[in-house]
């Protein structure tokens, strides 16, 4: 039996329709409109309604999934689920979404905890997985509401996460198709993003430091080991953390900001589904023939990886 | 850059001294000596210290890997937790973990949620990203207390559940390589096994019936395509649910007992623990040239795999 060559096929997501304008809370927070606009980039955070479910949210991106391609759900493989914050912890997400999609019983389903940095490490694993497994057909979904988590009235974190979902089909029939990845952490640093007691803490100066000088030395290396120059990359797609952070990233680079995606005005940082909801729209631009991906952020945890189009 | 042929080089466990007698619970529960030697096969439930997190039981598995096998840290490219108890949510325990175990930076860290299935899984997931990744050294740790969520009043829970961690070192010099695995899910049915707001809840009947039904057909479609019959297998490591459903399992195999493993008398369930544990006792038996591994439970999911010794 020949092993498969497991890429991107599609991709799609699925962005609640509720708000919170962070222009409602500028008294609140002492901010101004530069703030919002050049700092942070958030104008509106993206929420879930109170009674939608993470599984919920990847449901509708299947939906939106198969609103842009047939999809036969007899033939799906592997379901993968990356969130740190699961409906619950038992069972496992992927499997609550097995049923809600009535995906056949030969489909293994297993959830990966990871923040920001998930999506590049999802990539590879749910590939990997694939080839390793003779598997033709898999649905990597994020899902991480923030809403769950965060406590409004902290600056930090309230202004900045918005809730979303994102699927991408992982075919043998490709679009894109990984090169080589890298991934890291600093496990003595995990304390600058952390849930206790259903409450979000962040040090968001403590994460910025730490990608302003990780990110730009990660994707250095990893270009080398693709044998690849800045040059050869048609587009940056880097965890839409905050404005700031990805500018900071792509100055260090000395990266021409119009190589750079940023795009998160009107929903905000949705986690591990940021790079998915960007790569959404760069696909189908097909003058992105090498696409660079790097998530960075709990654990703390950093990931990139390029995407070749075939 | 050649790709290494990845597998099981060591394994090592860690189970709490606290114990939960059984026997001290038979008027509490309207049991006999019958039901705790025949039927479940646990005497007593292993439980650790109330201030021992997840992350401590994987440290201190990584104690006794330590104790058995020169690890290099500075050579460990990746850590997965499987867990459904984590330290906490955000951020993933493997994190936490690599800051105690103090390894290197470019390592990747990440955990999966899955149950009783989790260690079958989870060695398919390491080994395949290890190749696609080319890496090394890995280390595959289980660690589940479900201590955390049992309620002690609940017969169906409390007198099965142990808890415990293991390790395995994956590598590039394995004494056993994986063969063709296979996995499954019912979605529909993970109301059988489930968490909510700290309580654990379990279908008992609904499990066994489910166990006994599918892990034999999956035992048997495994078989087919690693094109090996029942008498090519040396040893048999269910997952350790209770004595009954493993007896059943092998019973409706129509496999002599003697070439099956049960050994949870002292210590009980301990979810994607159970088959490593076993393991780790049967991988330096070099009789045992292929051991077929299979787990079950939370999801519902399942997954076998088969291990060759090289």
């Amino acid at each position: 039996m020949n092993r498969n060559i497991i890429g991107i096929e599609e991709i799609a997501s699925y962005i609640p329709e509720g708000r919170i304008s962070n222009y409602d809370r500028k008294e609140q927070f002492g901010i101004n409109d530069h703030f919002i606009e050049k700092k942070i980039g958030v104008k509106k955070v993206a929420i879930k309604a109170a009674d939608e479910e993470t599984s919920d949210l990847c449901f509708k991106a299947f939906g939106a999934l198969s609103n842009k391609i047939n999809i036969e759900k007899g033939k799906i493989d592997v379901v993968c689920v990356i969130t740190q914050n699961p409906d619950s912890n038992i069972p496992h997400t992927s499997a609550k979404l097995h049923g809600l999609l009535d995906l056949p019983e030969k489909c293994a389903c297993f959830d990966i905890s990871l923040g920001c940095s998930g999506y590049v490490y999802g990539l590879s694993i749910i590939k990997s997985f694939m080839d390793e497994n003779y598997l033709s057909n898999g649905l990597l979904f994020t899902a991480d509401p923030y809403s769950k988590i965060v406590d409004k009235n902290d600056k930090n974190s309230s202004l900045l996460f918005g809730d979303a979902a994102a699927v991408t089909l992982m075919s043998s029939k490709p679009v894109l198709k990984l090169g080589r990845s890298l991934f890291g952490t600093i496990g003595k640093q995990y304390s600058a993003l952390t849930c206790e007691n259903g409450k979000l803490f962040m040090d968001g100066s403590a994460i910025f430091v730490f990608a302003a000088k990780y990110v730009p030395e990660d994707v250095t290396a990893l270009l080398k080991i693709n044998s690849l120059l800045l040059e050869d990359i048609d587009r940056f797609i880097f965890h839409q953390g905050s404005k700031y952070v990805v500018n900071t990233i792509s100055s260090n680079l000395g990266l021409d900001p119009a190589r750079v995606a940023f795009d998160i005005y009107d929903y905000g940082n949705t986690v591990s589904s940021s790079i998915p909801i960007i790569l959404e729209k760069e696909i189908v631009k097909k003058e992105n023939k090498r696409i660079l991906i790097s998530g960075f952020g709990v654990g703390l945890s950093w990931a990139s990886g390029i995407l070749n189009r075939l």
